[in-house]
């Protein structure tokens, strides 16, 4: 399945329910950011290794695929509304990233680049 | 390019900068939560006709393609930690909310389903 | 009621059930976003007008209340837990912005500070 | 200094600069939000042990206050827009959570309640 055809199912989804009129940039940057706190909510108290096998338990898992596929459905839709290629938005960055983080320079350390 | 393409530049991008030790899923579901703050920071004084146009103005335009860019990279990286393949989530989640938000009960209203 | 005074009945709660173990700083910024996001879900779909009338409704307003006591909870547990004067920490930015920000130059300004 | 104080403070320096017009509930909800996502970056790469000795660092504590001041400020302006006591809804939290985390049943247990 391609990035369009997501896109269109979404529209789709959308339009037959009139969410259209919900779905300014502004509201679907607060429901993308709220998703993500969901995503959040998972892992708070777990350590980092417990965070790692969350997948293990199958509700948990559940609960994880749930809020991945509701972040990626209103990045889609914040894309379309706003008439971005997220791929090539994706591509771009990398691009950049190559050059702003140099391995030798970046390697084994999380500091930002100025 | 395909989500697993773009994913294979990720990991390949973390790998040679030795990065894969900061990207527990846990860290990752906090950076993804950061750069959705970001987007958020963008629109939070516009309002939502302003928010809308925010593309026809190239500078805003840029800070908002590095910031869905941001996202999707977080998501994917997360999805290849926890070995979720996103495309399915997504589909999978599009299924249940189908049936969930039956149109003509849901039409033209932002309830929540019980 | 004093922050301190409420700091302390934090502390106690937390105490009595054995939570300190998972108050780190890190987990309780991930806590403080998560009810960030919960905010963020009640206000989403609304309009400006409607976001600003919520308290008309009372089933909303217990939410909303809810939601600001979670923030402030998470807020002066990790100020607790780093030893910061919460009060001290707003009274100084609040000089350092009077600074950054002069009336004349922002007035009706949404613009942010370089 | 009281709660009280701050508010007015915070409602002094917004009217000053006239930004009451952007101080809509629904944007300040979306302000705490990225704040918070400001919160969570200084601690994403960190391990826990790293993230409670934060402080240590001098420019990284001056962050951490700037970042805890900023969203104290945004709690209390949205406080404020909707009239709500953020002590007394902190008070009424926490009555709600001792009856709800009976210390015996959650003792160690980071398990939400149904």
């Amino acid at each position: 399945v391609t990035q369009d055809e997501l896109t269109q199912t979404l529209r789709d989804f959308t339009e037959r329910r009139d969410w259209s009129q919900f779905h300014t940039a502004k509201n679907l940057a607060m429901a993308l950011s709220a998703e993500a706190g969901e995503l959040l909510e998972i892992f708070q108290w777990l350590t980092p290794e417990q965070a790692d096998a969350v997948m293990n338990d199958e509700q948990t898992a559940g609960h994880v695929r749930d809020e991945v596929a509701d972040i990626y459905a209103y990045l889609l839709l914040i894309c379309d509304r706003l008439e971005i290629s997220l791929n090539d938005a994706l591509r771009e960055k990398m691009r950049h990233n190559e050059e702003r983080y140099p391995p030798d320079q970046y390697f084994g350390s999380a500091k930002k680049a100025p």
